[in-house]
């Protein structure tokens, strides 16, 4: 893809190696970075994550042919708010958050006419934190996901989907409320569990856990601070997958009598096989 | 430790690791192995994980100093029944279940006053299961439970003991009751709550899940009649852990409103916190 001008507001592990990627595959693309803390765009520099730290959001966007957001989700109103009015005709907006109703809504509110905005989702990253864990291939074999509205610009659809397969990413589509329904099932909720399940046993209690326990709980060692706007801004939803959670383990507990042995093992296999299906399609996505 | 006869009964991951650590490990001990597939004990014989396969269960624990049962939770009664009246006096016998009340007990009723019983819970394993992904590894570092009562003779502990340690094993003791309520909490229930969390979403939602969900759940793969046998064993302190779970987890929802977003960030970091100290506990165990 023919990319000039990329700005990547907030540079830290998933910023940082968009900069990274971006840098490898599109070699004639001029990657501009802004981050509040001085030091990061420093490192972003330094690790060549990005050619040119900005001073402020305005310098960062302006003359960008696409900006993406990479802050944390409760900041992109007040972002999308402050890079308004330095966006140049045509210019393309996404961002990297884990929930997207908010983000495509603010867009829509804020941005002018001559600017446009796809929601994106790309579904990479790790419980690390910060731009010196930012990785090249971080992207690589994941799925990103888009969440173009009816009136989303069909060219800037485009042009995002592109760019993330050009990082190497796989490409789904889907409504942002679809979007927000279906992530907190598959990871918010499990991530609010993972912790819910830290907390449970006492400290020498967990000393006796096995790995296991740990693998189930790694989600768990997030960053509180990214989690709980994900959590506050995708709440409606969380809770409804919280009742649905609820349900299976009343069902489960239903379970726990000898009368009831064969459909236990039955929901524990069924379990097994639905998980392993999914494992060994992701193994063939990944070949 | 000195150990010159060492019968294993059931020989799949668990009994083909320990045969192939204690081949490894002690090498004046000859092992002999049982299973009731012929198959699993040639397969058994042609990896090294035992010296001779027997014919019955009686031929396997003859002269044997140390027994040890590694089938199935639900399959320690009726093993423990067809061995008592073969196994030689001062023999010892342990075990490698998950639950530690049931085997206890049975134990203390089946036995013949000649031989001595003592739990242990090698907190080893994998969701794989068979002879065939056995690792003369397996055990190194990792903690072994052993559950004496008052009853329990000391010098039977000392020689299980040994025998774990000389396995690569850490060594914890507590009563069989507290090892199920410890273990309903940090691995039981954690399991059916990863069973519960694939079962929920939508097949077509659940292809969307990223890499954290597939860690959070890989335990959800382990074997189903095992674990079904795990769960109606240890049924009452599962259900003790289920309440404090629903408890934990209306903590969280009810910190799903802008107005508690404080607490709400201190609930997960604190998870975060409690769970790095005890990864960083664990690397420091295995140094």
């Amino acid at each position: 893809m023919n990319l000039s001008r990329l700005s990547i507001i907030g540079v830290g592990l998933l910023g940082g190696s968009i900069g990274l990627a971006a840098g490898a595959r599109l070699s004639s693309c001029r990657i501009i970075g802004y981050g509040h803390r001085r030091e990061t765009l420093d490192r972003a520099l330094e690790i060549g994550a990005i050619h040119e730290a900005a001073n402020n959001l305005g310098e960062a966007v302006k003359d960008a042919d696409l900006v993406i957001l990479c802050t944390p989700v409760l900041l992109f109103e007040e972002t999308l708010q402050a890079i308004a009015g330095f966006l140049k005709p045509g210019a393309v907006v996404t961002d990297v958050g884990s929930t997207k109703r908010s983000v495509v809504e603010a867009a829509a509110r804020l941005l002018p006419r001559h600017a446009r905005f796809v929601g994106s989702h790309p579904m990479a990253g790790s419980e690390k934190r910060g731009v010196e864990f930012a990785r090249t291939d971080l992207f690589e074999s994941a799925l990103c996901l888009l969440t173009p509205t009816p009136q989303t610009d069909s060219a800037a659809v485009e042009l995002v989907e592109n760019f993330w397969r050009a990082l190497g990413m796989r490409i789904a589509e889907m409504s942002p409320d679809e979007h927000d329904a279906v992530l907190a099932e598959v990871s918010h909720l499990p991530h609010a569990v993972a912790a819910a399940l830290v907390h449970m046993p006492e400290a020498e209690s967990l000393r006796l856990c096995g790995n296991g326990f740990l693998d189930a709980t790694r989600i768990a060692s997030g960053d509180g601070g990214l989690w709980r706007d994900i959590f506050l801004d995708n709440a409606d939803h969380v809770k409804a997958a919280l009742a649905k959670l609820r349900q299976s383990l009343a069902e489960f507990e239903a379970l726990l009598t000898p009368g009831k042995s064969e459909v236990l093992r039955a929901w524990l296999d069924s379990a097994a096989v639905k998980r392993e299906t999914l494992v060994n399609e992701r193994l063939r996505n990944q070949e």
